[in-house]
């Protein structure tokens, strides 16, 4: 709890309501970003564009969608990560080049892209965003090659870092995966059409089956021969996919790099337990966060599990605060302890992690206030000591609590009679059914992709 | 689920933010009432009135909160109970008559109003609104009784049904609850100032202290003098609490009645688990209004409990539905299966109530689509077979599915392997240490306020 | 000039787009009022309101006017005369009482409404809004008459002022205008429909047939038994139509008590130039209300008329000043001198009247910036002298400026080499085709309705 | 009358409130584009940048002018050409280039885009809008001189077409105009600041201080060092200003190509009447485009002056037209005529141009209907036989009704008794005392500069 989102995208190809339902499928990613959505679209000849800042619901209404013509679209929602919303950067970002049209959407975040774009610029290059995305787009259109997939692979071999993609061009859809697998990225099948998205809830949205995952690597072109299906990218050593998408960031009801996320979520909630059991009354979430991991250690602790904490759903995007203060006035909007619950009690407050700690401090304040005897945190994320240069907004290593002070320190500070995080071996353990490994960089700072422009 | 909410009321006197605390109270209680809210404040000597349609936060900005100045203000908020959204019908009341300003937030429903209403217009009494609330102010403005308290009294002994008020002069801030006591009132300290409020989880958001229900009956006059409690009304042989405020209605972290809101619903959990016990793998909630319900019935059953089923907290008020249908639709837009948790499993399904049994007919579809085995569904109220004429927004006995079929054909009609609702005994009992007694006319027809205007 | 709008009304009887053409003849009275508008339709039954704040095109839409169903409705255009734009007084008032339904659309004002509320309220009776248009509602009300029509004459023998109605009920549309005549009223046929407005440009609009005044004193009642005509009221010695409608409230457009609203204004600038000729290179009109003035000023004078005063068209509702004080800035956001035309020249100014004198003021320091020789403002009314209590939003005479100042001191004040009014006997000559007499009261304090509550 | 405008722009270097001036003058500027308007404001490192769709005031709010710091800013408003709406071409074009950020504001069109953009896209180059002044910011990243003026005349020398051109770099403000000077661009100084502007009437707001226009063919850099001048730009044989601004475009109250716009249309009105007198009553301007000439037709003629049209001034955007058809209604929520000034006349109607002659059909239509005897219609333009390539929006050949009919086949489709449009002889004979020549392709088909991409 803390983090910001990242991104999301949806794709479909030859649906005769393609930008409606590539509006369900955002509207299903919502979690993934919530400041701005767009959707493009293709008659088969021509590209349709429409993008605005706020929610799914709120940028699109029905007149707008019938302004989507065709049968296939893209889509993306954005979490902005830098200098406040700004039109310029809302997704797909669209363009016009020699050979035609092309629209984009993009989960992640490059490595390489100051170089790149640095290289691009002296070559005339002008830039209209100031996101990453755009860069793709510079190298497929500045490719001499003859066929649009070597375009694109061209373009590709020139950039580092962690992709999910959906390209979309008036005859093409187009979905990528970097050879290292960080984020997301799902296949399915939607009667006759194809459908792509960041994670398997918007399939279950609209009814559509998932296949399987788009590969690490891999470059899946569906136009009207159908899907085929390319990995012309350098392989590494192994994958590093991102362990946060099942901590924190994916839906609960998604299959996220083969596993559910539900039942990794309770998993880790279960090794917590075993590695910081505690004696107590209740087990509490905070909600939403932290709820799966609070069923698992509830489970193999067989302390009770129990809503101490209710969340309140109307939280607006401003808020007005009286001059008077009110005490922990900005987690009583959101969250308010249920006294009968916490009074008397000694209490195991379970959440995903913690990042400044300042939120979970005034979380503990108002569960002391509330009667509890004992307030023990639990975190079913090893302590964050390095920021995610792959696509996550955290806050810089200064920023991070775990990143200077020890645990017995962030203790104190929290004001918690007892603090246990979740071991990066206990993390890893319980996803170790999955046939590919993770990237732990923000625990350990193993960076598996060079991190060229912030060294 | 499947009711409409009905209203929220909260009152404040002597506070220098006295709009900005009414604005946090009505946002606390921002469940109650999504569709309109109004706030009217007075300088002590005029009221000001701010209204609108939409939640707390889109009706009122710091701007407008700016424009109600002075040390007492009253609130509401409100789901319109018949006829759509109307700005006539928004609340609080206002009216200036004889004496003085006068504004009135009301949480209830008049069993006798058509026929006040009728002998108001035959005195050439004009109606703007079609609430019930309006009826109050010509009672009030009508008497020709000296003192505003004798006023109000008179006013009173006219009218019968359910009622909770906040009301608002430009010196006085008045509560009062029915003699029945239908609706919940409860009276706190804030510093200096007083406040009055549905639920007590208005006073937690500020940081004010609970001091105690507003009696049934009672007449609380705050002003200068500080408060003066008035019982003028006749008492009736027992109260007749709202028993659906403890099953659904009020927030889990209120104390309602006298008791924890959370505890009684965990409660009739537990009940439940004791009269309709099952062989099962995993009891799952619908979210949110089943939750605490299932939590007691895990613990009861020793069955896990798990959130089988995720919520998507954006859902807006308007949405897009493609042309083509989609399975489930209007269910799956906001709750969605997790297949993880629920393939090949024996499911026991809990929720607070079962009104016309259309959503729950599509949530136990999506529950087998996901593979579960067997679906029981236990609900922690009794069969509704009658309207509530208090001041919930019911539907008609036609449409209320358990005025008409018995249990075993609503099984049928859901598609459950088995249905369980709790007994009205059952109901009773978890609610037993509460010192009063509650109405369970919707279960019984057992009205106990004479219903003069609907026989 | 300087004066702010009043009101406009407008009614149709069996048209199957009721509301539609409502919405169209409020539109061509939005120079009557700007700040609310709003419209009430009868189905034969019911009676159906959508009121708003601003302009008519802002407030109304197409899904709007769909939920205004039946063949019969009113509509009102207003300015809020008092306290800031406030939903409150948003015309037309409706109400229910003993008898049914009932809508008021007000154009006027009442001079004994003080007297009236008292009155009232003694009785018990509430009000909602400020407005003088309820006093109506609740006089009908309280009568216990059998019939309407009855109860309405009984309503209007106990209210003085001015007064042009509109009333719908479910069966009925009435038409009322005072004894004395002050505002203006008209009737026309629409094909088979009836139409009733404050102007016949709104008939223009339409391409309804202007039939003729509704006379003073005369109460029209329009229903399926076709145009019934009643004459209840106490005749007056003289009939006191509002000059000011002649010199600025109407468009040229109209037809007003008879006369044409342009010819008028123009005979006004002839009589101008007869009384205050100058020597001058030109004649230069304040547009827009003082175009048609100017016109006649230079037709009689033979001064050519030049259009030296530029009106930009895109003045919105709020404009946004720079820190740094811009000379004539509030002058200059709506009107720009053409240096061309005035440079070295010396210009005769028309415009209507003065009220403050600040605006013109600006206005003369903007022209003599252009360069102009000599600067001669010329009225195309008298000195304004005390306030209007008929429905005009005038100042205090505190306020205007020639309630205690000479015309000399104004010329001073003003800037202006010399400074012109129309004298009264002129302004009256030059309407003296009318069959009726006319209210002067703003310029002689000769109050023709007697000022109960004002004095 | 029947075009759609085209563009304006506006800069200031070096003012404390540079935004807000900016604000201001593109208020001044707005009749030049109502679709969308653009601010981007420089600090001395960097540009901030607010577009949107809509008028000045209404994409522009005192926070959104807060967040544009700095001390110099140019601006720009628009009238979409084609394709509807897209927020995409809204401008200043804002773009990111190896020596730094530029932005962009464009009045006119390019005549050899097409080839350009070809030329760029072969080389690699992605366009983000469809609108021809992405091609500056592209020639000016690709130059490789050292220095920002080299690479900005590298640019010029490749464009062919009309610019009136202001750019903004984080240090400099420059301002542009084509060798042919088709559109206006003037250069003021206002206190310390020097300001830029499509047409003078945009210093008279602010109250700036016009120095003299930019010269055809002139580069005019400001930065701190001051005002520095370049001609670098191959001079052709004579000027091509655009005559139509003249005739419509441009504000009356502003000076173009040195010539007043007042006066011009005025001595426009006199030819008018000289080359094509008529025995008639009254002239009538159709408001407001034809009002100049009508009145220099009225004094040549000595027919007296009538404002027989009368404009509503509160259309909006959208307007909800009846389903039952009115008489030509989209000419009567704009215009009404009065009959009292046409009813048995014979009336001469001014306008400024005929297009389609749709419009002036129905108002001659309207005319008739209000009486008038004989219609005579005016035009101060020549016959418009073929389209403009250089910035204004005039429909295809085809759409132009001169462009295959006679003056007496275009008479009796308009319904007119006479028609007369002023001579190309007439018309350049009155704008004689300008020292430089006009451009007249629309009219007489002599293009003067070379239709690369349209032939």
């Amino acid at each position: 709890m803390g983090f910001r989102d990242e991104c999301g995208v949806f794709g479909i190809f030859r649906h005769p309501e393609a930008a409606n339902i590539t509006y369900l499928g955002l509207y299903a990613l919502q979690h993934r970003g919530q400041e701005s959505a767009g959707i493009v679209s293709s008659d088969g000849t021509e590209l349709f564009v429409k993008k605005g800042l706020g929610l799914v619901a709120e940028v699109f209404n029905q007149e707008m969608l019938q302004k989507l013509p065709g049968e296939s679209a893209i889509g993306h929602v954005r979490y902005s990560t830098s200098g406040g919303s700004d039109s310029k950067n809302v997704q797909p970002f669209f363009a016009r080049y020699a050979r035609g049209q092309l629209a984009i959407a993009h989960n992640g975040n490059l490595t390489n892209s100051e170089s790149l774009k640095r290289k691009l610029e002296e070559l005339g290059t002008i830039f209209y965003s100031s996101s990453d995305t755009e860069i793709f787009v510079h190298l497929v259109a500045r490719s001499v090659r003859r066929f649009f997939v070597d375009r694109l692979i061209e373009a590709l071999e020139q950039v580092q870092g962690a992709y999910s993609l959906v390209l979309l061009t008036p005859k093409k859809l187009v979905a990528i995966r970097d050879p290292h697998g960080v984020r997301p990225l799902v296949l399915g099948k939607y009667g006759d059409a194809y459908v792509v998205a960041s994670e398997s809830c918007a399939f279950d949205l609209i009814g559509a089956e998932m296949m399987r995952e788009v590969e690490p690597g891999e470059v899946v072109i569906i136009d009207d021969k159908g899907v085929t299906s390319y990995f012309p990218l350098k392989k590494p050593e192994k994958t590093s996919q991102c362990i946060f998408e099942h901590i924190y960031f994916s839906r609960p009801d998604s299959m996220i790099f083969g596993l559910s996320v539900y039942e990794t979520r309770k998993l880790l909630g279960k090794q917590l337990a075993k590695e910081h059991p505690v004696e107590a009354d209740v087990v509490v979430p905070v909600p939403d966060s932290g709820v799966m991991a609070a069923i698992g250690y509830s489970e193999e602790s067989r302390i009770p599990y129990a809503m101490g904490i209710i969340r309140n759903h109307y939280v607006g995007r401003t808020f007005i605060e009286p001059k008077q203060a009110i005490r922990n006035f900005g987690v009583k909007v959101k969250l308010n302890a249920v006294k009968e619950v916490l009074n008397n009690k000694r209490v195991v407050i379970v959440d995903d992690s913690l990042v400044r700690g300042t939120t979970a401090q005034k979380i503990i304040k108002m569960i002391r206030q509330a009667g509890a005897r004992e307030v023990h945190l639990r975190l079913s994320a090893p302590p964050i000591i390095s920021p995610c240069f792959y696509g996550i907004d955290t806050p810089t290593s200064e920023e991070l609590i775990a990143s200077s002070s020890a645990v017995e320190e962030i203790r104190k500070f929290l004001g918690a009679d007892s603090l246990g995080y979740i071991s990066i071996e206990g993390l890893l353990s319980s996803t170790s059914n999955s046939s590919r490994s993770f990237c732990t960089a923000c625990f350990d700072k193993k960076y598996p992709i060079p991190l060229v422009d912030n060294l």
